[in-house]
């Protein structure tokens, strides 16, 4: 039924167990379906959720796992029903490879928030097996999960937008926090932290950067473009801070105290917690309740906001900073995230790396 | 400068100490200044705040403290520039009695939010003495903070929606949850909760009243109107419920967990926090994530929402269930509303009522 019928392999590298330690993995590829796009992965960026995925943080996860979630790739072949893609393109593969298309989240188009959603790996495809993400040679991937990546933007500049980009985006416009002039903070600086300033500021938001210490200081503002700067532990900071803020996008992948950054919004505020995070969040209800201030969660952003926001960083001319490495170096690339020892991403040149063992 | 100067005292019934027993004490009043309204109680709601207050609960209760924020009286005298309310007229005061009328709160009409307010009762007023609340004969107001009880709504009946009917209404109102059609739930059916279904019931809401045990079905759906009835700790029923509501008003007003009430929530759905709560409440981040869930908290309403909502309770016919009593009963009313023990809110009939001992 327009299938491309072949035996297909590719190798990738995988974690085998909990040790989230990555080697290289043979495995067999899906014959590209009528409605398939088969991708050739050029680079792919390395998100904190793949350390969490890799080393089952989250209790959920199956072995052997390729890793992957910000791919940019090239279009090797399509399907017969694809009219969107030809061969040669420059195409995005992020979070989610398949979902129910009949929810009313799929309907609205917010594929992200159906529960049938299929993650781009350590999922099980609708065809029963295994899917497995952008750490690796090939991938055959639904036309509806594949965007376009615009002429002039560099593949591996694309590929942490895909991921970490679409993360912040996709709050600021659905909560209606794309006006000039807002005032927004982001907590943690890796590397959704760094994509957040760089959109805000894009944006013409007043932008601050909350941290642990001075260290980044000179980074964010100097660098990045903040406006200000706070250290959550002094006291005198962010106490002048305080009720100055209209959003705050918070980063940290890691248990913290929700306090001290309630108490920066404005009256109507919103704090956004973009970070999967397995310790329990905590807050006393006077917090909120004396400023109407709210709390909410997003996870990355759908299909369509993914094609407007690349086109918004093309046009923006948004760099995302990346340290570019081998494949062989992602066991040391995820030790170092895992330190937060990176400015900001990690991409990695799969099609520039020796895949095999 | 138009004050009616007289030395004027009132006798209410007050705290003494954190055991929050309440006795008779008289206080001076100040004089009606020329923006202030001089009130005779009628009738005075019994909140759960009250007895947070009058216990120092939140550490911050000054004695002898009359409390007392849902209160019906009769106008007896207005200041010289007071041009809304005559001699005679029922009026309103809720919860706060004052704000400084300048931050960008006061300039919203939200009041409520402003950094400045002036608690009804245990609070210092802006000449420096305490605030005293309802439980008493009189209370001198400014006009701003007074709102008219519309014909046709019988005092002792308008009372609990001063601040039980407000607190509900306003949230609803602000995040756009009045269409018709809307699936909501009430977390906790006391004072404030009760009014929550019949506010939501007479928005045309298919309303779900979740409670700890089956107690208060036949009573929530046959009485009350409740559409719907879930155990929160029948494990089959909840999740059956689950993803199916667009809002939750949590009335709680102790430490409870949130996350079996945030699986409820649709996506974009908003847990609305209204209790004033010491202990953290707590969830984990993909909770909300996963479905671009918001905890809010909102805090009473605004004075002009105050007179929007009780035209709305006039004109749907929404009579709150109270118990009314006199005020020699008030410490066994604390008591019993201690234990949840009160269908649904005490009203005390302070104009009926032998105020001294």
């Amino acid at each position: 039924m327009g299938s491309i019928e072949v035996d297909r392999t590719t190798t990738g590298w995988a974690a085998r167990d909990p040790s989230g330690i990555l080697s290289p993995y043979t495995y067999p590829l899906r014959s590209t379906g009528p409605e398939d796009v088969y991708i050739k992965v050029i680079f792919c960026g390395v998100c904190h959720t793949d350390i969490h995925q890799a080393k089952n943080d989250l209790g959920m996860s199956n072995y052997p796992m390729v890793p992957g979630h910000e791919v940019v790739g090239e279009v090797l072949e399509v399907g017969s029903d694809v009219t969107a893609f030809t061969v040669g393109q420059k195409v995005g593969v992020g979070c989610i490879v398949g979902s129910c298309k009949q929810c009313s989240s799929c309907k609205s188009k917010i594929e992200q928030y159906c529960n049938k959603r299929i993650w781009s790996y350590n999922d099980v495809y609708v065809d029963g097996k295994p899917t497995q993400g952008g750490f690796a040679g090939a991938m055959v991937v639904d036309q509806k999960f594949v965007v376009k990546i615009p002429q002039g933007l560099e593949p591996e500049q694309a590929a942490p937008l895909l991921c970490a980009g679409l993360t912040v985006y996709s709050p600021l416009r659905h909560y209606n926090l794309t006006n000039s002039g807002l005032r927004g903070a982001i907590l943690g600086l890796g590397g959704v932290g760094h994509m957040g300033v760089k959109i805000a500021k894009a944006m013409g938001h007043h932008v601050t950067v909350i941290s642990s210490s001075e260290k980044k200081k000179e980074e964010a503002m100097a660098h990045l473009g903040a406006d200000a700067y706070l250290v959550n532990s002094d006291a005198d900071q962010m106490q002048q801070a305080a009720d100055s803020l209209d959003y705050i996008l918070d980063t940290v992948p890691v248990g913290h105290p929700l306090e001290p950054y309630l108490s920066l919004l404005k009256v109507d505020g919103r704090l956004i917690i973009m970070g999967v995070i397995a310790q329990p969040l905590q807050f006393v209800s006077p917090m909120l309740m004396l400023g109407r201030k709210s709390i909410s969660g997003t996870f990355i952003g759908s299909i369509e906001e993914t094609g407007e926001m690349l086109e918004f960083c093309k046009e923006k001319g948004i760099r995302s900073m990346i340290e570019v490495v081998k494949m062989d170096y992602i066991n040391k690339a995820l030790e170092r995230l895992e330190k937060n020892d990176v400015r900001y991403r990690f991409v990695v040149d799969v099609a520039g790396s020796k895949l095999d063992a």
